[in-house]
């Protein structure tokens, strides 16, 4: 490989555009090719503002290509958990018992409209729109795209392809296809989907409900969530089974029922939704799938990255942030063959980035699923609350001692996701069964010292459940 | 429903040849479409001769068919492992610490003709072959078939279609590729592929090697095993990475390099393997797959069965015994639908079948994968010795007591694979937790009392590891 390779890049969207320019920056020559418009000239949104997670994960990739600020700039922070229950009460759980550590709520059309315009100052970065990639021959390594506009085919050949082109992949679609290697693969859906509501500003374009928080109305079987905008609103989703239970997408679909169903269950959230019918009945059903597969790379020609290789459900607030530490990841391994050989390829870059890479991305996505649970149901359950204090305490007291399953994955950069889920699920088992055997005990008002007895008995717990699944080869 | 439905079966391996008996023995008009040639008449084993190993599930459903008789008459019981050292030296370790616990080898083309002779018997059964499914329009209910002496295709309209066509099931790409519904689906492959050999009898038509035993030629990384035939010759498998290690598929290309690696690992094998060249060269290297996917059926029409559904590693010895359990739980589902209620459809019999079957089929997929490690590794390393010996000893004299891993998996056919990997990998984990901790201690001649300690220790101990397990919320 040499930087006179022509890169090819499918999808300009977070992962494909932080790619381009993270490569550019390195002095590689890049084109990208994205199937949508251009979302900083076209609104491709349909009205809806679409908001995700940013966190340190996506932060520490941004910092590296020198857009942690300007993404600051468009962040709302949100430092804990707003719990609202059936009578309009509320309940807050922050992420974390350190300041410092919240997540964000953020655009996803503003940033990644930031990350195409640095992309683009460089002038190795060309970046095509309208273009659909429809499928790619791997041997020879020629993607085909469809022109939008035109609608002519045309193919596109390059020294080296990365497909960041999202969930749906057309380079993976071509790996399923082309069997010219065994391709492990998996495409699993939650019973549940997702329809996306809005909360507007008020009157003077300020948020209604408190901005700082993400909302959760957990309701065992079902939720609804709110992520706040810059522009006063919120974007509401509801996470709902297609086809279980008293009320479901199948079965919501009269004016009546839905507001029946509001009415029963989120009667705060209702009366702060105007259009909650026009919304529900036009507003598509989404679905909720994790994509896993390996290997991700085929010979020293193409590479999956992001959504393509990983796709997750949003319940972590991990998958942007997922994608982006796949750039940090690649960048780093790219460092490392440029300054420690002479002569290197391609293929062993992919094949080390996977290495450093899979059991992470594999990681995440089973966390994202436990989440679900823990959401919709966990954070109303009385064993779970106290826990959650009990890690509260423990972080604000021995900040640089402790930190929640939560913690690890959100705000501890520097350990991988896996390590993050091992330490985090054993941890978690330990406090659920020390609080539940009565080993720990808390009140309102914890001393240092009473906090430091706990920590200990958790540490050894941990430690302990730690060993023994070493010993039983888990 | 009702008797008079036209039932097309998919397939005449092993599910659906006993599937086909089963329905017709419950009065049900059933029509077996088959790719394959009838293996009574044509010999399509290419010379080779694939074995099998049955054991309580598998049997458990051919009796209920009223075939476990004629079944055994061609099995040959194997008690045990017989493990093969570098130097030729062998060890055994028995399947159970019960007498009358052990499995048996079969070949599968005799297995699988008595099952189409026997189905054949009844007149509601008809069977075609070389008619190889091409697809299934899942809405109309229609398979397209194309006959391989003719090559003319030709379609079969259904009431409903069973898909017993193995790990390649045309039912089940149809399913992926009409994407009428949101069709979960996972393909995994290991790293390692296999190659059949053989060792013939000797001159007088006898077995060179225990045929009382499973022959294991574990190595960490690669492994070979034998299964005895009744004709005196062993199926010898050779699992192997693809492209790792110092020895591989992809580098096993020329005869001084296959002779070279048998030499250096399997002396003894070797031996006995006088076409080694001939076979590894001219035999096809297999690919391991696990396939999961969900839901099996589409609405009231076809339904997923066997490998079709759940195709899964042969490293438990279950592959045949989970599809002939699919029979034995549908049949379940069958008779108490027609028991308790005058009226219903096939899809409450799918949904209940795949809501009784599914987490069962998952787990004996993923004991699969975990056997493979432990066959070609953990079955040479002490802890795990020990473990099994004790486990030997438990089982034999507290035989209504104590089953372990294997079986619960393999023996206990009342209960699920589900049940079976829970309460075995509590037990294990107590098991290597205790042994590694020095709080059991064994010897040679252990007492009764002497084990009773233990029997309690591990009881109590997986006691423990279920509750804190159910406490976490795992």
């Amino acid at each position: 490989m040499n930087k006179k390779d022509k890169i090819l890049i499918i999808g300009a969207g977070l992962c494909g555009s932080l790619l381009a320019l993270r490569l550019a920056q390195r002095g590689y020559k890049v084109e990208v090719y994205e199937s949508r418009p251009d979302l900083r000239t076209v609104d491709i949104s349909a009205g809806r503002s679409i908001n995700l997670a940013l966190s340190d994960r996506g932060l520490k990739a941004l910092r590296l290509c020198g857009m942690e600020e300007k993404a600051r700039e468009i962040c709302i922070p949100m430092y804990g958990r707003l719990m609202h229950d059936r009578g309009g009460n509320t309940f807050s759980s922050n992420y974390s018992g350190r300041e410092n550590e919240y997540i964000n709520s953020i655009s996803r059309g503003d940033l990644n409209a930031i990350l195409l315009d640095e992309a683009e100052k460089h002038e190795n970065v060309t970046i095509y729109f309208n273009k659909k990639c429809k499928k790619v021959d791997i041997e020879k390594n020629i993607a085909y795209f469809k022109d939008y506009n035109t609608k002519e085919e045309f193919p596109v050949i390059a020294d080296v392809i990365f497909g960041a082109d999202g969930a749906g992949s057309s380079l993976r679609k071509s790996y399923i296809s082309e069997r010219k290697f065994l391709f492990s693969y998996s495409q699993n859906y939650l019973n549940q989907g997702y329809k996306e509501l809005e909360i507007p500003a008020d009157k003077s374009g300020n948020h209604q409900i408190s901005k700082a928080h993400l909302h959760i109305w957990p309701r065992g079987d079902f939720m609804l969530i709110a992520l706040p905008n810059m522009d006063g609103s919120f974007t509401v989703t509801l996470f709902l089974s297609y086809d279980e239970g008293e009320f479901n997408f199948e079965n919501l679909t009269s004016e009546e029922k839905i507001t029946e169903f509001f009415e029963k269950e989120f009667p705060d959230a209702l009366a702060l939704i105007p259009n909650i019918k026009e919304e529900f009945i036009n507003n598509p059903t989404g679905a909720l799938g994790t994509v896993k597969c390996s290997p991700w790379f085929y010979q020293n020609k193409t590479l999956l990255i992001g959504d393509a290789s990983h796709a997750i459900v949003p319940f972590y607030g991990q998958g942007m942030n997922a994608s982006f530490e796949d750039v940090f990841v690649l960048d780093e391994i790219l460092c490392h063959f440029e300054r420690s050989r002479e002569i290197f390829d391609w293929k062993s870059i992919f094949k080390a980035y996977q290495k450093a890479r899979k059991d992470d991305t594999d990681a995440i996505a089973d966390l994202a699923i436990d989440n679900f649970h823990e959401m919709k149901n966990h954070v109303a359950n009385p064993l779970f609350k106290e826990k959650r204090k009990i890690e509260m305490d423990l972080e604000k007291t021995f900040p640089t001692e402790y930190s929640s399953k939560y913690s690890l994955v959100t705000f501890n950069e520097n350990i991988g996701y896996n390590e993050a889920m091992k330490k985090g699920r054993a941890q978690d088992k330990a406090l659920l069964n020390l609080i539940s055997g009565d080993e720990v005990h808390t009140h309102l008002d914890m001393t240092k010292e009473e906090l430091k007895v706990i920590l200990d008995k958790v540490t050894k717990e941990t430690n302990d459940i730690l060993q023994e699944d070493k010993i039983a080869g888990l």
